[in-house]
């Protein structure tokens, strides 16, 4: 067996172990490992920094981009709002434990499921060390041991902010396998965790389409993930079209380099010569590209063509595809042929269309007359969020603590025999 | 791209687009499409059988023991009770449509969760062809298409089976794609469906070991199954001796083939002098081979000395292991190391060792005071099932018609932006 093997074997092993333990373990008690975990943090700031450094200047050696850089450093700023973000997790109620779906059978046989962690996660990501943390908290308030696998570049970072994680957890009394980081580079790690269904659960794969593609492909436990977020916004013939404005405006605007940002504006045809040359305008203004259909340019000078290939894509940048369409079955199509499921949103006035768009688009999150910026967890009031998922197993959209968590049938009896 | 890639991923278009149109489909509609395949598979009856009786001919050509002869059979009997259950699909209640967990936000934004059918369910299973009815009855009912490939045994009988149900559906007025079949028994047609993720939901393997471990490893859609059921029994210091006795009789004979029989018993050494020689005689009266620990095989004299491969054999037949353990804590070690998170029991009267085992085994269904036999979708009052889960994610145990639904999550506005 590869050293490698070995290593994943005997985390997965004490990981395994931890679960056991944390699965039963009080809320009280993991409030105050998660407590432990900030104050940790806090006292081990300096040595952490130190770490960090080291990535940041192999980083500049092998020619990081400044953004990637920017992602990779743990600033002040950025250490305090780890800590803060842990404590919030305090502050969150436990999902573990309760039960619902109760029944008495004919026979008297009490029925019920209870709601438990789900084990041991691996979590695969790229260069945010800040995940590190994040994930590590919630993990361990859902009651999941974790095995963390960052990326090269922040390898020291992560190292650092495990061994603070995990030190403070024993301490608090709960097994410091609790929170595990893979202490190698080595890719042949990826591989093992993604085979070693004896001791990992669930894998949630955070980074780009390549990384999620590679995942997917090669694991053998399964995988909650999305791949990316192609977000539309359908102006109905019913709709208030200042309101539509806005709100076409904020998906696209207020932070288009995240998943939940728009990137394709549907237009009914009805509205479409009034509503687009003013949007047009204001897009134009906020420097915003716009690739449209036929119609689109038409009543847009400054529009360029769409390929078919701009319709399926994921820009996270300051372009809009454009398209004027027939009326609902000519946008629900769109959306069916072009999405990602992510999050799709319609503007109008008129309740039955707005119904009608609910139930036919299929994706993780619709909204009726708002923003698609708003599909996020703390938005939802879930707390905080370990991704979002576009899959259709277990959780969709934002995922919370309770998905983190899955049931057991609890069956109570006083000797029942089947008949 | 070969024939076969170009059959599945036709077939999964069609399936896409069919569960497009189920999505919202109607209660009534899904219903009247029901009493239109119980109607056909009547109908039909003669059809159907004379295509089995091809299968069997070719069964018994091909050499089959008479155990996979006699479970290819559609008997009269056996179409009786197929069309007895899809009228009992029709009585369960829709899962679809009904919204949860719903919640309004401070900025005014409404929230909440709807369930949904998750789309294109892809099932592949072995011999039995009433598994051609059952899980098309299942997932149509809960708004999902269904891609069915079956064994190739049963190729002409699952065909007409199919046949009958499409047409019917179609007759009804809904997708003929709803219920469709893999007409081909090649197998390249497997690692197709496996990675047709852009067509496919969920693929749900039905047999044995070997098809599941090749659909887990082979797949890139998610997969929801059981590989075996090592269930156990846990005779605690605390239990009343005779109900132990019974439980551990009924799981254990009342029908040893299927997956939810024990297949070890373990006992508490505060108990097992007096337990093991009562129900060791009782056992042996009953023709079970009896493989057991240092202590067992000291208290009874048949019983044979247990490998270690024996605790964690699934046997489905008429041998039982048994196990003298010191108490809770090795009962629940034993489990962790040898079973499969199927379904556990405890026999006790004391109420907090009943807890601590319910909390601390990781299993699908846990059970207490009563017989491992009951882990099963209709003694959960489920109506119906679709598979057992031993899995972490999504659903575990019994699955019914509500675990082949999903949510997704409806955000309704007045023009809410993201600040």
């Amino acid at each position: 067996m590869s050293e490698i093997r070995q290593l994943i074997q005997r985390m997965g092993r004490d990981g395994r172990a931890a679960a056991a333990r944390l699965a039963f373990a009080a809320t009280a008690e993991k409030d105050r490992a998660l407590e432990a975990v900030a104050v940790a943090l806090e006292n081990d700031r300096q040595k952490i920094q130190q770490e960090n450094e080291k990535d940041l200047a192999a980083g500049r050696e092998r020619g990081l981009s400044g953004a990637m850089l920017d992602r990779l450093a743990l600033t002040d700023a950025r250490i305090d709002s780890m800590i803060a973000g842990v404590r919030e997790v305090i502050r969150l109620p436990d999902p573990v434990g309760g039960t619902f779906d109760a029944r008495e059978r004919p026979n008297g046989l009490k029925i019920c499921r209870m709601r438990v962690p789900i084990g041991v996660i691996g979590i695969i990501y790229e260069s945010r060390p800040n995940v590190t943390v994040d994930a590590g908290a919630l993990t361990l308030k859902s009651g999941n041991a974790v095995i963390l696998r960052g990326g090269s570049e922040a390898i020291n970072s992560n190292l650092a902010l495990a061994r603070a994680m995990s030190a403070a957890v024993a301490g608090a009394g709960l097994p410091s396998a609790t929170v595990q980081l893979v202490p190698t580079i080595d890719r042949e790690a990826v591989g093992e965790m993604l085979t070693a269904e004896k001791y990992i659960d669930l894998i949630i794969p955070r980074g780009g389409k390549t990384l999620i593609r590679r995942v997917v492909e090669n694991s053998t436990i399964p995988v909650i993930k999305h791949y990316d977020g192609i977000c539309h916004v359908y102006v109905d013939a019913a709709a208030d079209l200042a309101m539509a404005t806005e709100i076409a405006l904020n998906a696209k605007l207020q932070r288009p380099g995240v998943c939940n940002a728009m990137e394709t504006l549907l237009v009914s045809g009805a509205v479409a010569g009034e509503f687009l040359p003013s949007i047009g305008k204001r897009l134009e203004d906020a420097g915003v590209e716009i690739r449209g259909c036929e119609r689109t340019c038409r009543l847009l000078e400054s529009a360029k063509p769409a390929t078919d290939e701009d319709w399926s894509t994921e820009y996270l940048d300051l372009i809009l595809n454009v398209r004027v369409v027939d009326g609902l079955d000519q946008a629900v199509e769109h959306i069916e042929k072009y999405g990602s499921r992510h999050t799709d949103a319609i503007v109008t006035g008129n309740a039955n269309t707005a119904k009608n768009f609910v139930c036919r688009v299929d994706s993780s999150s619709v909204m009726v007359n708002t923003s698609t910026r708003f599909s996020d967890g703390a938005q939802y009031g879930l707390g905080a969020e370990i991704g979002i998922s576009t899959d259709k197993l277990h959780a969709r959209g934002p995922m919370g603590l309770e998905e983190l968590t899955i049931y057991k049938w609890v069956v109570t009896g006083e000797g029942q025999l089947r008949e």
